[in-house]
């Protein structure tokens, strides 16, 4: 059977939705009490939202180069993307972003209200890593401690967390084209690099397969920011599904502000050879890594 | 040499105010990237405020119980503080208690901003399971998962976080003795249970001394809290540090104010009996986990 991408994200996305629907239930969340029903009411909102689920797709591709099946990859991927919804429902609060729609719905904070968003954010973001620790996850509890180890990395202050703060500290000042990529290899790149770790230690991967993988993801997650902030320029708006023009407006800075379209399309493309590059080593079953490398620099929305 | 609980509080506060000092910062926490100052800084802020550190008291008092010596406590000991701090800089936020004041400094969205308050929250959260992580924490991986576990489910939807919403969501409404009680035993009981726990699984516990353990944690938790209520009507406010009735006159509900404050002492005493005929199979070993059962019920402030 021919590899083909589009069924691979299609397929992971399914997984994904069923088992967080699965998950995200009173019951099996209910230790040491019962979870009150409007907390995992907002923490469902916030994550059911029929997102693309890239990273549990990474971490599952990332896995796929040693041979895991993918149902072995679902429990991590599911950690991975629990981290990315949080941070979805803390960035759109007032006090950050103050978004009041994600993907045409109303957003956490205003579905229930602020409190119940920092509080479904905390939570979601506590559950990522007790999922991890389950057995679910993988059976040995050498890989399971790494992967919690990835995941806080990746996660926090040194990564995504630090990189919301880097973006919000960046509004009130002049960021260098440099700084600006920086705050964004944090930011959103932390996580992708993070995912394509956490697959690639499923996968039992050696140390240097580690770091060609590793160069890979920071390849791709920097792409992966780059290319959005292109599309927030140049997409219409219909296909985006949101507005366009929204980081100038608000005075996010962005490589393409600083350097323009043009250059940042060149960058782009250099940014996927780079990816793909990293990837020389494997055989076909670097497949998907290469395909979601290609989506990042081609994709419309 | 004869047990002296003073001792072991005040050596255990200086132990993680020195230990939270080390770690909290940027080159420590520089995974993948390097954490913006003003994140550690307001990380510090919320965390290095001379707290009494009573959870990693009860993470080497359980611990204690089986021999480990307490230096090999503080790491595990520091994640579950971590999650305590970050816990109350997301509780004195505007929007859930709104708080200006927290010992006498001001709260972290006074002293920053909401944003870097909630980024500081999420950082802590997340740093306290890469700890737990960590070899420091324990030598083997298979206790260092299990503490993942543990502190997981205390700091949760099932545990704190869920109890915090059940404390919001009874502002509007009427909360029974028993709601407050399960309300109580979730918001703050379950991270007292978790810091027990670890401390058992840190010792080797098996599975009847992790029973018993549980059970005086339980008990003990609730005494805890309703000795704060208690004090939050009965206390000197020069003593206490705060303005007392507050909770009152913030129409939080109290047991206190559902049974009043004699009854509330009978339960009081009842409980830290509870708490101390669950240690009874214990030996001399145990006698940290009982002074600190008798000072929840017998402390000032």
């Amino acid at each position: 059977m021919t590899y083909s991408f589009p069924a691979e994200l299609a397929s992971t996305a399914v997984d994904i939705e069923q088992a967080l629907d699965a998950l995200l239930t009173a019951p099996r969340l209910a230790t040491p009490g019962m979870p009150p029903e409007r907390l995992v009411a907002a923490m469902r909102h916030g994550s059911l939202n029929g997102g693309k689920r890239l990273r549990p797709l990474l971490v599952r591709q990332a896995a796929g180069v040693f041979g895991v099946p993918p149902a072995a990859t679902i429990t991590a991927g599911l950690a991975v993307e629990m981290i990315h919804c949080y941070s979805l429902i803390h960035d759109d609060l007032p006090a950050m972003d103050d978004d009041d729609l994600r993907r045409g719905q109303p957003t956490v904070h205003k579905a229930y209200d602020d409190a119940t968003a920092i509080l479904a954010g905390d939570a979601l973001l506590t559950h990522a890593f007790g999922l991890l620790a389950g057995e679910a996850t993988h059976p040995d509890p050498v890989v399971r401690i790494r992967l919690v180890a990835e995941l806080a990395a990746g996660a926090g202050a040194g990564g995504m967390v630090g990189g919301q703060m880097r973006d919000i500290e960046g509004e009130t000042g002049f960021l260098t084209e440099r700084a600006i990529s920086d705050m964004q290899a944090m930011k959103t790149g932390a996580l992708i690099r993070a995912a394509v770790r956490i697959g690639a230690v499923l996968g039992g991967a050696d140390a240097e397969a580690l770091a060609h993988l590793t160069a890979y993801a920071e390849a791709a997650g920097r792409a992966f920011q780059l290319a959005d902030d292109i599309l927030d320029v140049t997409a219409a708006p219909e296909i985006l599904g949101k507005p366009t023009g929204k980081d100038a407006g608000r005075g996010k800075q962005t490589i393409v502000a600083r350097i323009g379209v043009e250059a940042a399309q060149r960058q782009l493309a250099e940014l996927i050879h780079d990816a793909l590059t990293a990837l020389l080593s494997f055989d076909s079953r670097a497949e998907g890594l290469r395909a979601t490398g290609r989506y990042f620099a081609e994709r419309e929305r």
